[in-house]
Order: C-alpha cells, then sequence, then structure tokens
C-alpha cells in the first residue's frame, strides 16, 4: 500500500519554498493518466503562483490564509470548452451546453484532482482540499477568466510542509461500505458508528466551542446550515446557467 | 513518481480469480484516507460480487460485458442519508436535502473513488471507469436499494488484469494548463494540441468504422449526441428530484 495515501494530512501552512516547475509539470503530466470519459479529458487546469492573483482568490475562499501562503494554488475546471472548440473547428455540431455534460466534466475534474494530489503527496508535498471553490464559484469565474462551458469544482493549495498535524479520524470501513445492497442506518448503527469520533477531545472541545450540545448540531448550525446550502444552491443553479449548462 | 500511475491501462477483461476479501478492505480502508469535505465523509460504497446483482446491473451499464465479468463491481454514492441520520438521532436539524449538498457529497465520492483506484492498481489489480453510472441512475438505484440522499456517481469493475492494452493517448500538457488565467483556444491552437490525437491510425480506422469525416464527428453525432445529453439532462435532474436533493 501506497504510504503517503496511508498517512496523508491536509497541509495548511507551507515553508517559504516554491516548487520547481518540472516538477509541477511532471505531476500535472502524470496526473492527466486518469481515465477520463471517452478519453475526451474535459477539465483544465489554472495555475496560479502569482501573489495579486492569489489575493483576488483568497475572499471567494472566504480567506482561508493557504490560498495566499501557498506557493501555488490549483483550480481545476469542469470544461467543455476546449472539446466543443474542436468539435466547431471539425465540421461537428457540440452538444454539450447541457448538465449531463457538466456532471461529465466535473467527474473528469475530480478524479484529475485527486490524481494529482496523491502525486504530489507522494512527492513530499502537502496540499489541502479547498470546499469553498463551488461555494463562490462566480468570483472564481471572474478572477480566472473562465469562459462559458467552464466551471470550476477543484481548488488546492499546494507546497512543501511547514506543519505536521496529527493524523485525523476516520468512521469505521463498515460505516461507509454495503454488500450487495444499501442497508439503511438505524439509532443502534449510528451510534455505533459514530462512537469513536465523538468520543474524541478535540471534538469535545468543539461542542464547546461553539456552545452546543452535540457534535453534530455544530455542523447543522454552524459550519453547514441548511440556510447557507440552500443559498449557494440557488447560486451554483444561476452559475451553471450563466456558464451555459443549463437554459 | 508512481510507476503505476505513469503507466496506467484502464482493463476490461478480467481473469477468473477473487480478489482476497482482506485485500478489498485494506485498499477500501486505506482510500478513505482521502480528504473529504468537513471530514464528514458523505458516501457510500456499494460492493458487488454476486453473479446475480451484477446481472442486474448490467443492463445499467449497457450490459458492457466486465460488468458480469469482473469478480468486483463497487458503486460510489454520494451519501447524505447517514450524515443526516446522525445529526437526526443527536438532536440536530440536518439541512442537507438540496443540490449544493449533492454537489459536496459527489465530490467525496469522486475523490475517494479515485483514491482507491491508485491503490488497487499498485496492488496489481485493473479497474474500468464506467461513466455509465450517470446514465440510468434510477435503475442502479432501484436495484442497489439506495434510499433517498444517497445517489450513484461512480461505477468501477475491478479484478486481476487478463490483457495488456497500449496505453492510450493524451492531450499535450499546455492542453489542459493554463497559466494565471484560462486564455481561451484559437484554430491555430486547436489544430496543434490536437495534432497528435488526429494522426493516430486507430483514429483514422474510428473515423472510417463509423462513416464519418472527421473524429469530432464521431463523438457528436455517435458517442456523445446532443440529443441524448438532452434526455440523460433532464433524467437526471427527475432523479436528483426523486432522491430528494432538488425539490
Amino acid at each position: 500500500m501506497i504510504e503517503s495515501v496511508k498517512n496523508r494530512r491536509s497541509i495548511r501552512k507551507y515553508k517559504q519554498q516554491d516548487i520547481a516547475p518540472d516538477l509541477l509539470n511532471d505531476l500535472l503530466a502524470t496526473a492527466s493518466r486518469v481515465s477520463t470519459i471517452g478519453n475526451m479529458q474535459v477539465y483544465s487546469v489554472i495555475v496560479t503562483k502569482d501573489a495579486e492573483m492569489k489575493a483576488k482568490l483568497a475572499p471567494a475562499h472566504f480567506n482561508q490564509p493557504m490560498v495566499k501562503e501557498a506557493p501555488v494554488v490549483l483550480t481545476i475546471c469542469a470544461d467543455f470548452n476546449r472539446f466543443s472548440k474542436w468539435c466547431e473547428f471539425r465540421n461537428a455540431q457540440p452538444g454539450y451546453a447541457n448538465f449531463l455534460s457538466f456532471m461529465n466534466a466535473a467527474t473528469d475534474a475530480l478524479l484529475f484532482t485527486q490524481n494529482f494530489c496523491t502525486l504530489a503527496e507522494e512527492a513530499g508535498l502537502g496540499i489541502c482540499y479547498l470546499g469553498t471553490v463551488i461555494y463562490n464559484p462566480q468570483q472564481i469565474i471572474e478572477t480566472l477568466k473562465l469562459p462559458k462551458l467552464v466551471f470550476p469544482v477543484a481548488t488546492i493549495t499546494v507546497g512543501y510542509p511547514d506543519e505536521s498535524p496529527e493524523l485525523v479520524d476516520r468512521l469505521p470501513l463498515e460505516a461507509i461500505v454495503h454488500e450487495e445492497s444499501y442497508v439503511d442506518y438505524t439509532r443502534e448503527t449510528i451510534d455505533k458508528l459514530y462512537a469513536y469520533k465523538e468520543s474524541l477531545p478535540e471534538n469535545a472541545k468543539f461542542i464547546a466551542e461553539n456552545n452546543k450540545e452535540t457534535l453534530a448540531q455544530v455542523f447543522t448550525d454552524v459550519r453547514y446550515t441548511r440556510k447557507d446550502n440552500e443559498y449557494m444552491s440557488e447560486n451554483f443553479f444561476k452559475t451553471l446557467k450563466q456558464q451555459g449548462f443549463i437554459d
């Protein structure tokens, strides 16, 4: 088993050390060996190294400090623009201005992203995945000048680690795996599967800091609220429309 | 660089050899080290080994033979059901019946999928990614008994390789990477970036077999048509509604 996968940690503090361009290009090229739908490779990667550009991206990521501090920020996009242009220049009528094509392209982009992360970590780099990328896609689209049929779906910060965080807990394997068909969760199985997570001192601290009764309430009331999710869902559809993936 | 990533091929023919349950579990458990949004791990994996279940899944994948022939088929799902159940049992009000939450969960599922694929290939297994999973999600949901807030986003077949296919072409790195901001493609850049792909004898054969003038037409007129994409987009939204991710 690949040791760097087994022991991976998200890295949020980076050394003041650039990534050699050849290394970055090798990692990106090797990551592009990932399988994509119909080998269409309907994704693109925007590489941000310039301090001014990082400063412009930062607010879209709620000013998380690693956006400005990491030597490299990658924004990986679902991209049916390049493929459609190719079709147009080859006397073919592209039919990719629809939601299914967005999902196909987002899938390509996300599989590429994880392939890159694994290679980068194995090469001694640290990465942090920023889920914020789909919260404020319009700001990112504007900053990176993304045309129609291009939509950002993943952002990662990359650099040499300047911290050694503890390994973070995961649910036991039986929580995520179902044999042959889905077996729904009862109160009893939920109690058992979440027992370890709920027993951790850092999570007790998390509950206290947020003045909540349970860890779940920290998620529903503070971190991932219905109100925010509903607002961002609407915004996501607006942006899909703006980028030409839905009518 | 990880050699198995550099030299990866999709594998569609498998030996009649089972995968040891301990190996499969180790691969799944290690793959679950992948980063997920807020460490919520909002994905599930359905493991299909039973011949009857494979036969039921096959039509949803247009009866591609590897579904019945591979020892293991994995269907990886966006899953906010488990997390929402946990919230309900902990006096917290889940707010995840919306599209943004679907995207978050689909992202978790796809990053997990690629992490698993890399580990499996490095362990000597072969995999094939089936894009068909999102073409007929309803059939898969019914077969695997997926409840609301669970949606299949990736299917892979897994087994020991019984073929050694050639390495498949990829676009040059400059086709997919943009420095600082997106530079749109001109006819000249498209000509250059697609020249190698278009020069390949297997692609000339592909054009002839399909009675087309250009390779792009094989994609637009035969493999990924506007009509199919539009039909499947509508179906995707219906299924998102059925599974509770949109109103």
